[in-house]
């Protein structure tokens, strides 16, 4: 930026003991120390500073070049005056190492993550073009925390016409993903006097929000219908977290038999099932499957996000929930925060209104669709002893050995080649089958490149 | 959009027991009739259906017709087919009323919402557009939860030169504004055993949080030269709550003295406070004053948001937090959510480092001063009885009146005008004092229109 805009926090006091000159260095000095003006950034010009202090600009260039003789700044002809890379500064404590480690691979296996090249940037800058040219003051201001209706509505007309989602806009609440979601819901059933939550085994490894909410976790297990609605029904759980449309991870699509089984237990035991619908746009040979939210929207808290369709780095997400918990639904987000950004609400209401979203979901379909093809065709010929499962919809298959591998050297070996692995036998709560199932995500990696993981990390379980 | 694109749930079975025809029929009637498919929405067009259905176009056109004729479609020749406006529904059972009533007010005097009209829509597309140019596809994923690396740098940057805070990047945490970070603050807190936390009396009045959090809260009194240090000492406070740079909302600048006295008080006591440093960018007539954070940066959380300088939309706020206090905000707030959108924190990093920010800020002050000077004009015209005090920073003055004034009825008729009031009486905790004292903001009114809402506002008080 140009320094004349800079803002800086100096002053000078006329009347005070220090000459001004003194004064100003002494505070660009502790400023410089302190770190509160890093190395390398610009310093308002001589005269700037002078305009802004109301002194004279001889003055500024004076305590300026007994700055730079100290080390603090770099001077130079025409240029900006800066903080020398080198300004002596007070030793900051030891920091903690950042916490979360995020790890990238090369070529990374694990599911969770969509084709992350794919973000349509310049669609979606044109769609924030439109929403800023229709946002009126107002939208600028709070708003409701829940979610601004235009968003509302396109999720509304979008998740009944595509995912069979009974919905009026006014029961969808707007989240940061399914992250919150989940967190709204755990303090809500909890608060509800919920103490047992059915989830799915295998499941989702990540429990710490119920945990912490004080939910205990009883573990149903999925067949190859999906969850067993019999268990459930023998289980004291009040409340069930489901992905009927794509179980995570198995991949198994939940039966209609099931869905109806589970419909009927919802309503006898008068729970509420949190249904994560977190990558079910995503189908290649089966017909469409509608949520399970129609068959019990009174029952269902539906949950999406644009994670999986968009990319994760947009954290936004939707829940669509019976009319009877939207208050306490509300409630909790009151504790946590004011809402979403109405910016990124109204450019996703654009993004869906103007067909975008939709021809951004077919084009993904078609490419992750030619990478699951990739997949399939190499570990036919490398790994033929194993069995494939889960691949109708989502963005990863199940590949399941018919011993068991050693997971952990495997794991390692292919870290070393820039490989990111995921095994089954960490998602259940009950105890694994014997035999190894890899978890082997298709969608962030181009098919040259998958074709070559794939070729290496079968050669790595060949050795192993 | 146009329907070739449009994606739509519905599928059929060649094997199923009823004609073809009958089943999409069926289906497209139940769609509309449960609300999936709405009133006025498009649905696809004959060739896209038998296309995508794999049936043939005159079946699809049989369907659709029969639908019409029973109201469900409305069909115009050369046009896409839509639902109906009239098309039967199922009575949806009632919903709550919207819970967070946002009132909208022609003229509003309320403290805390910014100019709207301002927001730099232009500045801000250009700076998005460049953020996307930037991001590589690995931005687009999850990434850390607690902000993204160059907007932690660009405001360790901007804080220290404009602020005076003393920050490593590693240390800010991006959140979705005060509410957040207060959210995040208040479970820390009671997780480390604080159960008393210290607040300004008057201060805000919004107190839920602490309060869920199960925090005692204790009132201790303001002054001319803020909060009283002496008996904040007294007290049992662990924590304090605290606004240096424009006490809210009495509008005072913490003395040198206290603050001193203040720092000293959170070593002795090993205490932490929350610095809410939500409008100190807008000063006028005195010297700035740097933050609180820079004078005891291990035992104060500075707390800082875009809510007051660009508006609340953006959802964006930061913390930055003592290094030994990061882990325990990263855990908590990995109860809450996945963390912000990484789009609109690129975005606000080139926002800041193109020198955007800093120039909008000298903007919106010359703005602020010039209605400020207004509503003072108008004030000394009108009210000639009353104190001005608070004004010399943030968005509003307070104006004391020497004796009480029925302030529910001057609300209720102010309303009536069309005019938003907000007294001080409502922010204390403890007993306020008997004189009335009104909070009225200058930030969001042209001057034309503040000065015609002061006068009406005058005549309401004179005839009351």
């Amino acid at each position: 930026m140009s320094s004349r805009d800079a803002e800086l926090l100096i002053s000078v006091d006329r009347n005070g003991p220090a000459s001004m000159q003194a004064q100003l260095e002494r505070q660009l000095r502790d400023a410089i120390r302190g770190g509160m003006l890093r190395p390398g950034s610009e310093v308002p010009s001589t005269r700037d500073l002078a305009r802004d202090l109301a002194i004279s600009r001889p003055l500024v260039m004076e305590a300026h070049a007994q700055l730079a003789a100290e080390g603090y700044l770099a001077l130079r002809q025409g240029a900006a005056p800066r903080v020398a890379d080198t300004a002596p500064r007070q030793q900051i404590q030891d920091l903690p190492p950042e916490s979360v480690l995020t790890l990238t691979f090369r070529y990374d296996f694990r599911p969770g993550i969509p084709d992350l090249a794919s973000f349509p940037s310049a669609r979606w800058l044109k769609a924030a073009e439109a929403a800023l040219r229709i946002m009126a003051p107002n939208d600028f201001g709070y708003g409701q925390r829940y979610g601004v209706l235009p968003l509302r509505q396109a999720l509304a007309d979008y998740l009944g016409r595509v995912r069979g989602v009974s919905a009026d806009p006014r029961q969808i609440l707007i989240t940061s993903g399914f992250e919150q979601t989940r967190a709204l819901m755990a303090r809500t059933l909890k608060r509800r006097g919920v103490t047992e939550l059915a989830v799915e085994d295998p499941g989702y490894s990540d429990r710490e929000v119920w945990l912490a909410a004080g939910l205990k976790l009883l573990p149903i297990a999925v067949d190859e219908n999906g969850i067993d609605v019999a268990a459930l029904a023998k289980s004291p759980a009040q409340a069930v977290l489901l992905t009927p449309a794509h179980q995570s991870p198995t991949g198994v699509v939940m039966s209609g038999e099931r869905r109806l089984a589970l419909a009927n237990w919802l309503r006898q035991r008068n729970a509420i099932a949190l249904e994560d619908d977190y990558d079910a746009e995503f189908r290649y040979d089966r017909a469409p499957i509608g949520a399970l939210q129609g068959l019990a929207p009174d029952h269902v808290v539906y949950a999406g996000t644009t994670s999986k369709t968009l990319g994760p780095a947009l954290r936004l997400g939707w829940m669509v929930a019976p009319s009877d918990l939207l208050l306490a639904f509300e409630d909790e987000m009151r504790l946590m925060d004011c809402g979403r950004g109405r910016l990124e609400q109204f450019t996703l209401a654009q993004f869906i209104t103007s067909g975008d979203y939709d021809r951004h979901l077919r084009k993904m379909r078609a490419l992750y669709r030619d990478r699951r093809e990739a997949l399939l065709a190499v570990i036919t010929d490398e790994l033929p002893e194993v069995k494939i499962s889960g691949i109708s919809a989502g963005l990863h298959a199940n590949v399941r050995f018919p011993r068991r591998l050693d997971e952990a050297v495997i794991s390692e070996a292919a870290n070393k080649r820039g490989m990111g692995l995921s095994f089954l036998r960490g998602h259940y709560l009950d105890d694994a089958p014997e035999e190894s199932t890899l978890l082997l995500s298709y969608a962030s990696m181009p098919e040259s490149s998958l074709r070559t993981a794939l070729r290496t990390l079968a050669a790595i379980i060949a050795g192993n």
